[in-house]
């Protein structure tokens, strides 16, 4: 395997990410120095991918570079921050040889331009190789994003009321039917719903333009990462409140619904799969109003799917999704747990 | 293996440790919230450490847990920053079982109280299991730091001049012999003496304390994490610079010397080992009195151990040590790369 020294790699695939920040010190420095506007608050999210555990070790290394940034970039969208850099720590494995680095970087490069943000600093590490006395490991990507908020406007989980309006972007269940597709695990696709559905699993997209408007608006927020159950119950959980959600009025893309058609026991993936990454949201009443001008104004469809409910004083009530007759439909998967 | 699930992980070990800090949200919420003083620039870096790479498999959890975190401030002491706040990316193994985790806790707890700083929030993850379809991976701990400093305060590597003085806190090459000690590699070592260089390895001291008060008296600061020369080397390829250290200056403890008498060859652990997370810097010849004020201040020991030069034109010409009679001493090692 041929494959740069560490300080080779940075100089040569990561330091040319950080041309455009002059605090991240060409990444020749033990850390980076950021500005945060005056009036704004700091908002800080760290999130790892495993190789075979949050990607797939044959994914396209610039769609997982771009993943990972992204899957952090999701989070800063969900509280309604403005990204302004990104801290990279990757363990390289025996699999990550230079052609592989090489296609990481450019995909880094490409989104960190695209959405504008700075790499401002990073840590490179590798794991033993297994022939030596290691144990060997997985390639590894912690990513750390920083993004900043006017002082007080975050949009938190514990804000939802009861009363509410329970909203969702985009569609849902696309990312879980792509990795069951890439997996073989799903009865013949036409190609271009294999693409659309794989697409949404490898490259989802964090929904930044939406967020900052939901602020002052939603009273909650969280970015689907566990799962739709899972997400809307961690704003619960942490409101106070449950949620009682519509099947019917859950947005699922042409794709997903070709794929329910098929085998209505694919609506668990809906209901429980993850990494859509689009926002999940309450909004008081007095907003609904706002729903189709925010949909207007950001391009991203954004449905009303139910209400936020009293709490039943039941620990952990959590979320209800409710069929086309009012009939509980019972979530098998609540939520993808990373241990 | 007993082992918690992710949620019940986080709020009965972690949460615990982030109630000082209202911006961590309890590590509830995908993001935390940090306030940077006015007229403060933020301070961010991040470092991986590897069970079997940066640490023994057999090193004890707590002291793991407050190394990873020490670690980390040390590149905020290099800085002359304050620490604000850390976020925590942790990778689960087959190894870390539920006693290890609680010792683990534990010491990071015990070192964030002590240091005075919150942890903010978070990522649990884990390898699959080989047993599984996964490959398995060690342990891994990412720690993102954030800190801050008056703006335009910060200590960077870049601002070595010719003629200055170098100087280096406490005492090198502990750590690496302490590691050599660990790993069976020194000649009979007496109890005390092997506990003091081990104890170095497994749990360095930030020098947050001498750290702030370089502000404005150094030129450019390091700590030495990939060994003496390397870091130093830093310094002189970013500052375009050489320096020249005095053997006999380097401040070396009681424990290293007699190793050093009984086997001189020892020399290139001083010289290239790494670990030892004291602060190496540059100081304009006019702040050379500060030097033991400094010391008595902060009550650790600096020593001025050579010179910076000009660059010879030669690239990375870096650092020479030099011998009694002015001989330079061939360093083999030069730092650790950690790839």
């Amino acid at each position: 395997m041929t494959r740069r020294g560490e300080f080779e790699l940075i100089a040569s695939l990561f330091a040319p990410l950080s041309s455009e920040a002059s605090g991240a010190l060409s990444l020749t420095d033990d850390a980076a120095l950021i500005d945060v506007a005056p009036g704004c608050e700091l908002v800080a999210t760290i999130d790892t991918l495993i190789a075979g555990v949050h990607f797939r070790v044959d994914d396209p290394p610039d769609l997982v570079a771009r993943k990972a940034l992204r899957v952090n970039l999701s989070d800063l969208a969900a509280k309604g921050a403005r990204p302004i850099g990104v801290l990279q720590a990757i363990t390289l494995s025996e699999a990550t040889d230079d052609p592989y680095l090489e296609a990481y970087a450019r995909g880094l490069g490409e989104d960190l331009r695209h959405f504008g943000v700075p790499l401002l600093g990073g840590d490179t590490t590798a794991h033993r190789s297994p022939a030596a006395a290691g144990r060997g490991g997985p390639f590894t990507i912690t990513i750390a994003a920083l993004g900043e908020v006017p002082r007080g406007q975050a949009i938190l989980r514990r804000g939802a009321r009861p009363g509410e309006l329970v909203c969702v972007s985009g569609t849902i269940g696309d990312a879980a039917l792509g990795l069951f597709a890439l997996e073989g695990r799903l009865p013949p696709v036409s190609p271009e719903h294999y693409d659309v559905l794989v697409g949404r699993y490898r490259l989802p997209e964090p929904r930044l333009a939406l967020g900052l408007r939901l602020r002052g608006v939603a009273s909650a927020c969280v970015d689907l990462s566990d799962g739709l159950c899972a997400d809307i119950g961690h704003i619960c959980e942490v409101s106070g409140v449950r949620a009682e959600l519509q099947w019917h009025a859950l947005p699922i893309s042409p794709a997903a619904q070709r794929r329910l058609a098929d085998d209505p026991s694919l609506k668990q993936l809906v209901l429980g799969g993850g990494d859509d990454y689009e926002l999940a949201f309450t909004l008081p009443i007095a907003h609904r109003s706002a729903v189709q001008g925010l949909a207007a104004q950001t391009g991203i469809p954004i449905a009303i799917v139910g209400r936020v409910r009293e709490s039943s004083g039941h620990e952990r009530d959590g979320v209800t999704v409710l069929g086309e007759n009012g009939e509980p439909i019972q979530v098998e998967k609540s939520g993808y747990t990373h241990v």
